[in-house]
């Protein structure tokens, strides 16, 4: 089995930091790392399918919902986290053709049948196209606000920027889920900032 | 909603070192942090259930185990990681006490659904009778054992104690289940550890 | 004799962060040690001795007091810098028991004798009834307060708080000494903070 | 002018980490910056410089060399420092695109003549066929290499790879000179490491 | 040779902080090095070293200018960088004296050629009379202002000092070039700094 | 007063990095404050005097030598912790008198009859005669060999040097007293070092 090393790849993402908090100036030892966002991104997650399902007006399947979340980033292990401007350079779909290639190989570390499952998983977060993946998009957005509010707390200038609330909001309007809007305006009105209605 | 408080909160896992590492001389910008910890424990847990799930025999409820291993450091959100030593000097059950105090004050941000199912989800991980509570609670030993061999490998001495081991072992053979074994003999070979046989 | 391990072990105090920083968000790599902490400690408790026995009003132990606030933080090697959200939930007393038994477990590795003095000092210390005892933990609590401010005037946010002042007020209030009241005066003059008048 | 923008920018270069040094588990506060690396491999350029122009075989265009040097690493201003898994799945190819089009931006907002003389000085590098581009190849490699042996020396297991060492000798292969060969057999005979003869 | 041994002590100045930064409470994994700070200065003395002779009123040896900008901090390898009041206690002139003994010792690892070169080199930058030697301060001295913008921006307060402005446009003054003065100037409007007129 | 101004500056020394380490490669965020280091040499001397006044034979004045131990890297406020080629290079007598200027300021900031004790007691410390100023210096040495030992263990090589053992040894030889070589040999036993019996 190639597990050992697919695990002790993985161990990457502690130690590889998200790029854009470096670039701001929050430091080195500061900037939180790929895992760190992951993690919380998982739990954000959990919420959402969690409130969804309460709410008993549908259902989501919320294991999938979690390692959606949980292998989203996954190819940074090898691909490391881009920045905005990186990216840009590089062109989004250069850089996802270059995930896509990462991740198969990652996954080709593990038992078929698990390749197979986390592959057509991702593939659905790709597409963008069922509430699960839709939510999951948010919760990563949502994450990236949290911790530039975090870090604006703690006293750097500029963590928070129009663009990521942007990000959120346009993501947050494709999954237009009145229970994940919830926890948004929660979000918003706790900092303070200017809440954009959804639909 | 204390659902925002909730998720900031949560940011702490991020800035909180997982203090053996401190401790042992790893240096404190390479320290991983608790949400580092609890990334890759999700990750080894969905393997451990996928791996499991896919084998037939008999099936492992996967959305809760996922959940079981992100949320069950939560309490560190207020009582942070307490080393070996810290947890003999205040007493394994005071400690446990204490964090779930921690807890019900952290689920009472939530809607009162999801604090129940938090709270029964991670009072089944404490029970572990479970064979989801026991997967997880070897996802999180053989985490450690992880990094502790990562940190060895990057050139700090003695991050694999044996200690570890044992808990890994001990942890393994309560699971009993052939599949967790199995990633479990995958790592101890890739990494030229002498492996125990378990039952 | 076991001095040799003791010393080792008292370098356990220089990695283990002052955990409150950490959480405040001033970052991995710029939050003091509990060894930084205690070594102003131990400067400002010399300050107040000097000014008090000058004064030659009454005098005061200098060499305890000195010795006080060396060792008070010294079962940290084990029990670590505990927040104060943490101590809340640990409790008051079952952290005192903690650091009662890990003190015990340093102070053995020490010739009998030392064991004794030490511990007598700390016993002293912990009672708050002498006044070498009073003024080191306003030295503790004033000592705080200057790092705040100090990584206040760096740029973090929010570093004194309240809590922080109030606790140095408090403190200052039971030693009730002019000469430990006139630094006091001082730090808050310097740095703007308003005074409250001490009786 | 945009020159304030410009280097402004480039301070980012101090910022973002050598990923390397990081994914191999070096620590993120011990895990040097680009500019760092961009420093020794500009003196060990001037020096190569130096060494040939004393011998007066020929000479080499020294302020070129230095300039590119210099300037060889700018767009990672924008595409920051692609390790080499990295650059595997983004593809060779599409990371030079990349380069060329964040350096084409960054240089223009340099007045024009600068525009054009360090687009056509980074253009010979890259083209890899004067003795200046190709000596400052070898002084980028040579830079890693030496990091790296400072890195092991310092205590971090496998800095130095075999990779490296294949990077250097191509490069001083392809360089073909004297004075540059005489410096890599110093470095090797310095740190123990085998040589290989080049013509 | 002593070019291997030469080469491995500059790593030294990847290790070493601008410790006025540290000082000033900027984090000891924030604050640049001596090489981050010497990668921007050698870039903006081409930069002014280009605009200049790019202006053909008359031309600057932009090879010397590089390598003054290159290794004027050489001599830091082994005495550091010494802030603004260690110096003062030091005095300059003991410190100046320091820094050509320690130059002399490091120059005395390369070949006689190069010894010469490179110490008449930084001996006409320490006699500042050329305008090479003067643009070159220039550089050093915008490049720690540029610096402590960085810094403010990222949130720390106090990063830019009237010391430093006053530094910066003293060395304009004495280097009393238009190309310079432009830069200078669209820095500061950059940056919302008051300009003061320099003829 | 100054004393807030006093105790304010001397936070410095949580900043400022024992700077061997970082030359050595120990990592900006590994290496020890100066406060770190004076924390442990203020504890080691405590160790000593008791462990002499326990003796009984004779008795040192405990207080004073933790005054010593306490400030005698007080100057390093404002001159730092020159390293030993930093101090080769200054000259030892110029680095003498830069601290002592440097001292002189600070206690300035101090009531003048402290001013007066400390200036007496750094001086008594100086001249090394008297047995508590020739144990504080030990406590010193002693202090920066533990702190490598520790580094080793941790792994990273050549932390303790033949030069921190021969001026250990050294200043036991001035010190010559058996309580404080019993503290030395536990040490090196216990760490695995040859001991040189010192009379």
């Amino acid at each position: 089995m190639g597990l050992a090393v697919f695990l002790s790849l993985c161990g990457r993402l502690k130690r590889l930091p998200r790029s854009g908090w470096l670039i701001g100036g929050v430091g080195r030892a500061a900037a939180e790392s790929i895992a760190d966002h992951v993690s919380r991104t998982v739990l954000i997650t959990s919420l959402f399918c969690d409130l969804i399902n309460s709410g008993q007006e549908y259902s989501v399947d919320c294991e999938k919902a979690l390692k959606m979340a949980l292998l989203h980033d996954l190819p940074e292990v090898y691909t490391s986290d881009m920045g905005k401007e990186t990216t840009q350079y590089i062109g989004l779909e250069a850089r996802r053709r270059a995930e896509e290639k990462a991740l198969k190989d990652l996954l080709a570390m593990l038992p078929r049948n698990l390749q197979d499952d986390y592959w057509a998983i991702l593939a659905e977060f790709r597409s963008q196209k069922s509430v699960e993946s839709q939510l999951v998009r948010v919760a990563d957005k949502l994450e990236v606000v949290l911790q530039a509010l975090e870090y604006e707390k703690a006293g750097y200038l500029h963590g928070l920027t129009k663009g990521m609330l942007e990000e959120l909001d346009g993501a947050a309007k494709v999954c237009d889920n009145q229970h994940v809007n919830d926890v948004i305006r929660d979000v918003k009105e706790n900092f303070g900032i200017a809440t954009v209605e959804e639909k």
